[in-house]
């Protein structure tokens, strides 16, 4: 039977890949990679530096997955998201018929994490929701970018006891904010921590954590909301692309029952 | 100079370690182990196990901690565990002094990542506070039991666009899950998931994720309530100590808008 892998390779440092994601990447024949267009050729070439440095005897063989066309005129947010993914189960189920053989393994590779903000294992229910391959899979969990933001700030994300709170930019509310000790944002590409009223409220922001690209900055948002955009923007500038993520404590937010 | 390293060792399978966690261990001349009592003898023995298989050249030395006592006639729980914190960061201070050379390297293998429901990191902040002593950090993250939960089940922490809360046992409120889409509770030594309402919310249950004790359970609450806390009650029993992680997926809580 096929084996597909769905494989974490970690937020963008090679040496944060596990020992179980390198023995996986050793058993693959084929590693599907999506290109999502030249300013994420970065991530590309990610994924294939860590084929690089990992495998012991290459033999195996990269399909290139063109991503479907997102549609911007479905309203809801939700539903624009369902219908692509329904399109990328396409896409998949035709290239895991007809480029993978009975008896071979193919791979996914994930940036961060596969349960975190990642739609491949929402595409590989769809997949088997529609029945017409069959295959095994198996899950290898991957270094998220939160991990590596608190590692490199050297900060607990949590206080003695309290709740993390993980979300998008999207989602990201003064009420959240207000209510919540510590809140980790993610997929933010138009920094709505602007839109915190509490400027007292503590930011440990960091860019492509754990690569040489990185960027980390810290401090109340009075003293750094200004220069985070500014580093923000000079480095999607240089870069063509940025990935970021950020923790917001807010020490106001600290219950005294505890 | 000192150097430390915070060492975050996955949550429990030898196979999720990092290379980076790995080229630092190789580094370590003295590895400092908190001994927690004869009950989590397995959580030390898995650090040893690490070291084992790792270390190319074992030359270092192994320094036991025993974990200062926790005053329960502390009333808040807050404070209880900040002296707890303050009587760690003497006894780590004393022997960072007295075991570690000054050209020597030292580490704490933290189980999971040091970030997340550690104290490692705010013992070493009031070491460094203090000011008794000089020595350089570095920290490495871990997966968390909360990635290889989501592994194992196969799924993703959230829905398209959905916010995620990690908090703790006694944290979990029925509030809580009633706004959230997607609660991940750790730390829960009481099966607080019995006090959730609706019982139509989905539980994803593990413990000892990742290592050859593995138990997985999952369904709706009324279907899998009883199962869990069975299965949990005689893991406890049998190996002496049980650590256990859930995700609760609230479908009612998603909101139409998105």
């Amino acid at each position: 039977m096929r084996k597909l892998y769905i494989i974490g390779i970690g937020p963008g440092n090679p040496e944060q890949v596990t020992i179980q994601a390198i023995k996986a990447i050793n058993q693959v024949d084929v590693f599907f990679i999506t290109n999502k267009g030249e300013t994420k050729s970065d991530l590309t070439q990610f994924r294939k530096e860590i084929c690089e440095r990992y495998i012991d005897e290459p033999s195996y063989r990269t399909i290139e997955i063109i991503d479907p066309w997102r549609d911007p005129t479905i309203d809801s947010y939700t539903s624009q998201v369902e219908a692509w993914h329904q399109q990328r189960a396409l896409i998949y189920e035709d290239l895991i018929k007809n480029e993978l053989q009975e008896d071979e393994c193919g791979a996914f590779l994930i940036w961060g994490d596969p349960s975190l903000y990642d739609s491949t294992l929402r595409v590989i229910d769809q997949i088997i929701g529609r029945g017409q391959i069959h295959f095994d899979y198996e899950v290898i969990p991957g270094i998220t970018s939160i991990q590596a933001l608190a590692a490199r700030h050297k900060i607990t994300l949590n206080g003695i006891g309290e709740s993390i709170c993980i979300t998008t930019g999207r989602q990201l509310s003064t009420d959240l904010v207000s209510s919540t000790e510590n809140v980790v944002v993610m997929l933010d590409g138009t920094c709505s921590f602007k839109n915190v009223l509490d400027k007292e409220v503590e930011i440990y922001w960091g860019a492509y954590v754990g690569s040489d690209k990185e960027i980390l900055l810290s401090g109340t948002l009075a003293e750094t909301l200004e220069s985070i955009e500014a580093a923000r923007s000079a480095a999607r500038e240089k870069n063509g692309w940025v990935m970021d993520t950020y923790l917001l404590r807010n020490p106001s937010a600290r219950r005294l029952d505890k």
